[in-house]
């Protein structure tokens, strides 16, 4: 039995509310030997209040020692357990653009690339093309028409677009046809099961018309496709927990991933103090709500170290307007850590606050890694955040007699 | 592989002892910001050097944010995963009164209520009639007779009483007959599969039987059954620990819990000091001793602090006895917390400490939440503890070569 089998059997509705706060890649690393991580350095006398009263300490995402992408990352902040649901490229890249991707929908991200003679791949992405060569071929490739399936093909940035097949009943098991490596050529589309090989004949027959509309094209006169995948079947929010939910985040790929866990996903307007007041606007509504902030990953991706700790306090600057609304539970974490030093994602274990009226106190006194070692939930793995956050807002029944 | 299959093949006897000391409820919660829990607040000078000469940590009795009710708590701390074993409140309900349940029982926990016309439920608890109603009625429900079935009825408290069908293999899946709304008729007992086919027709020819007596009663004219279930199957210590285990407890419900994983249940006098002097009349005898005190969560559950306070300052009042008979190893735990402040059983992970020659000393030098929170045991399963107690008893051999 896991935890949302748990989770589904023992929640409860009792009208609290529920925040959870997403500072993108919030954990970090010192710049020098001995000196403070971004969350550290930054001056946060907001959650650093919250960290004193509340209880803190630090999530694994996925296990230890493995790096999340924002999906895995994401989904075990949501409490959906990372290794369980594991969603496709295709079906990223497509979340990432808006595309609201149904149950009928086979995914699939493509990149433009180069082929000389006998269709030798030379180029895997065709020199980075520019975004408006990309929409331009994509506008050709609208042309392609399969028989019996819905087709959409939606540019994304510089070689790279999303391929979409609609048809009842269509199945995703499908290969990459990118051999990962220039010198060959693209590969067949492979089938890895009997329902899915309707799928890779449509794609067959896609890159065959494909091949023929770039054919004058340069440098992209061809394409490969990767990750081709269904959505994969998510029980929502409310199934598992009870919880009607909203999300408040600015860029796609966060909504569609919120999207994908059965969330309604709010105007958020274009910056931080507009989502804290969509939050506002749409309090009386929902019973939990995601607000994702981007910027604390995008520098953390940037190594810029000082900028991601002013972002660090752009984002405390806020609590203020969300503790005024009282939620009965807040949460403020990050899916992920992105040092700026690493310039990435990485494995390291995530700060994390609860601040509740049932929360035991300990004795971290400041947010930050160090202080969160100390914190009462000890390390634990994400995917036990919600139903923590559950149990702490009385929303969990006891578990036998 | 779980913890027990690697005890049932690693455990060796060595003559060593093992005293599992458990204060029901322990773990607690402050009662203003700031402010120490229950245990952190009562003087335990005894428990106090205990945990600076041992090793200390928290358990979580099933996973994080859920709350165990007594027989998860007890299962965990027993070393039996909690979510494999599953105890239906019908069997919970037996065991709490001291009834001998065996392998051939299917148990049900039953509750008196007020049928109007046409058999619509108007009262689930029939008002809570008296105990002395609820004994005369089930006198009166032990004239019912089953084919090819023995039948018990028993009384428990108010509205609540016992039954249980005893005959060599019937089975247990039947569900509940309790609406749990008023305003619905009782439901049949529904078997959830074919073996348990003719559970159900005996259950719905005794409810037809139960029915005829009870029609003329006020308020009490009709029945429910729920948590119909066969005590599951579970291997004894002495079969995953090779322990010769005895329990010392005061309530029916933990001396059940005891002999459900085959623990010989020991005359425990009437309080704490009688179930001490228990324990040194029989050292001799057993390799492992649970000793059961009930009144830190009883005094949780009324929501009183002080007393709390106060009853487990009582509980470390005896361990100079339980010293003096030099147990190899001593462990002090509760099965679960019971914060005054929530005047119910929580989730929040639960003290332990463990003393024997063979621990590791950590930085805790008090018993108390913050402390534990710093030990070297850290924060795991309940289901780890037995394990636990074995290696530092010495006896678990080495795993592998």
């Amino acid at each position: 039995m896991d935890t949302q089998e748990l989770t589904r059997e023992l929640n409860t509705d009792n009208g609290s509310k529920i925040v959870l706060a997403v500072a993108d890649g919030l954990g970090g690393l010192p710049r020098e030997p001995g000196g403070p991580t971004e969350l550290e350095a930054a001056a946060t006398p907001n959650l650093d209040k919250l960290a004193a009263l509340g209880v803190c300490g630090l999530t694994i995402p996925v296990l230890p020692g493995i790096t999340p992408g924002s999906g895995p990352g994401h989904l075990g902040m949501f409490g959906y357990d990372p290794l369980k649901y594991v969603i496709g490229r295709g079906v990223l890249e497509a979340l990432g653009i808006d595309f609201d991707l149904g149950p009928n929908d086979v995914a699939a991200r493509g990149n433009f690339c180069t082929v000389g003679k006998a269709g030798v791949i030379t180029d895997r992405r065709a020199k980075r093309i520019p975004t408006e060569t990309c929409t331009r071929l994509v506008e050709k490739l609208r042309n392609i028409r399969l028989d019996g399936v819905e087709l959409f093909v939606e540019p994304v940035r510089e070689h790279r677009f999303v391929l979409v097949l609609r048809a009842r009943g269509i199945e995703g098991e499908v290969n990459d046809t990118d051999p990962q490596v220039e010198g060959r050529k693209p590969l067949a589309p492979e089938p890895r099961n009997a329902a899915s090989e309707p799928t890779a004949k449509l794609l067959t027959e896609f890159i065959r018309q494909a091949g023929e509309i770039l054919r004058a094209e340069r440098p992209a006169n061809m394409l490969t496709l990767r990750g081709i995948a269904k959505k994969p079947p998510i029980p929502s929010m409310q199934d598992v927990y009870g919880l009607k939910a909203a999300a408040i985040a600015v860029y796609p790929m966060y909504r569609g991933l919120a999207r994908l866990v059965g969330m309604t996903v709010l105007e958020a307007g274009a910056n931080w103090t507009e989502q804290v007041q969509a939050l506002k606007q749409n309090w009386a509504a929902y019973d939990f709500f995601y607000l994702h902030y981007k910027y604390t990953d995008s520098k953390g991706e940037d190594g810029d170290f000082d900028a991601k700790v002013a972002h660090v306090e752009k984002f405390d600057a806020e609590f203020g307007h969300i503790l005024a609304l009282k939620p009965d539970v807040l949460i403020v974490t990050g899916d992920h850590s992105t040092p700026a030093v690493l310039k990435s994602h990485s494995w390291h274990p995530v700060p994390v606050l609860l601040a509740a009226d049932s929360c035991r106190p300990d004795e971290a006194t400041k947010f930050g890694e160090r202080d969160c070692l100390r914190g009462g939930l000890g390390r634990f793995e994400a995917k036990y955040l919600l139903p923590l956050a559950l149990a702490h807002a009385g929303r969990l029944q006891k578990f036998g007699a």
